[in-house]
């Protein structure tokens, strides 16, 4: 069996994930759009693993909530940071050691929650097989771009493209198989 | 009547319309696909007008071709470039003065036709109207950013999105106007 790494974030046209700041305020707008609100829960019950860097998890620390209940967590921080919840490593982990051990641990999907640097790090690591980016109708200019400082050249192969009806598209798309990308870029 | 300002422009999933070195190589793959080849002549049809900078005039000058026959062209450049077309102007106009100059001509329908440094002057300056990017699944890591050094924050909103069976994604949007962008970013 082996494990889905997904990448399921929301960013502008112009692949920001935030702004400069860290500030979220441009996704506000839409969060009470039920068909929004309830895309979420749903992924959330195809996983049973997330990994998150050192300031998504500030983040959740300064609301003092973890909203994962029953998930298994890695937060990638050198920092000793208070546990929310008890399944939850916090320690310098490389990407392939977060894969190792989530495949130890018997993780079947494992969410890949950010932010930026930490998709990038996945990423040029090779990791990610799965990517749902919500698209928002906003253009940014600058901030946190998608893969941080930059991702690996990888081609990949759209599964499905859910279009809301408040005006997001959220592209679901997988990495393509060595032999299948060929033809692709590389 | 006022004049549509459309950035029609291919773009990887992580927001980039080429690599570093300009090459648009990851679009070939999709070059054959019908519904993608019949897209952009369709756009076409709607255009009266367009504007590149310098290095998109350059590629097809490098080419010999002007693939606009018909359209009333403004090349962005302060070298003395050879015309490929008889109603084209080479010049280092302001994106106001271009738009002044259209307007002067009475055109309906510009194409923004890049590349990324040209989008994010209009794009500062408040001038595009419309914004067709295709999303292509591949990330690209590096390369020229959709609006070059960056884009003002705008708030836009969804008017189409054409799914191609091929996995391209192209997002229609639009300039909110100011009064509906109130309550969204600015």
């Amino acid at each position: 069996m082996s494990l889905t790494v997904t990448y399921y974030v929301a960013a502008s046209l112009d692949g920001f994930i935030a702004r400069e700041d860290g500030s979220l305020d441009w996704l506000i707008p839409y969060e009470d759009d039920p068909e929004v609100a309830a895309d979420f829960p749903a992924f959330e019950q195809s996983i049973d693993s997330l990994v998150m860097g050192r300031k998504t998890y500030e983040f959740l620390l300064s609301l003092d909530i973890w909203p994962h209940a029953g998930k298994v967590g890695w937060i990638l921080s050198s920092k000793a940071h208070k546990p929310l919840a008890p399944d939850m490593t916090i320690s310098r982990l490389t990407p392939v050691q977060v894969i190792e051990a989530a495949n130890a641990r018997g993780c079947r999907h494992l969410w890949l929650a950010g932010g930026g640097a930490i998709a990038g790090a996945f990423q040029q690591a090779g990791l990610i097989t799965d990517y749902r980016i919500t698209y928002v109708p906003v253009l940014l200019g600058y901030g946190v771009p998608l893969f941080g400082l930059g991702a690996a050249p990888t081609p990949l192969k759209t599964v499905n493209v859910k279009n809301f009806s408040c005006g997001l598209t959220q592209i679901h798309s997988q990495r393509v198989l060595k032999k299948e990308s060929e033809k692709g870029v590389s």
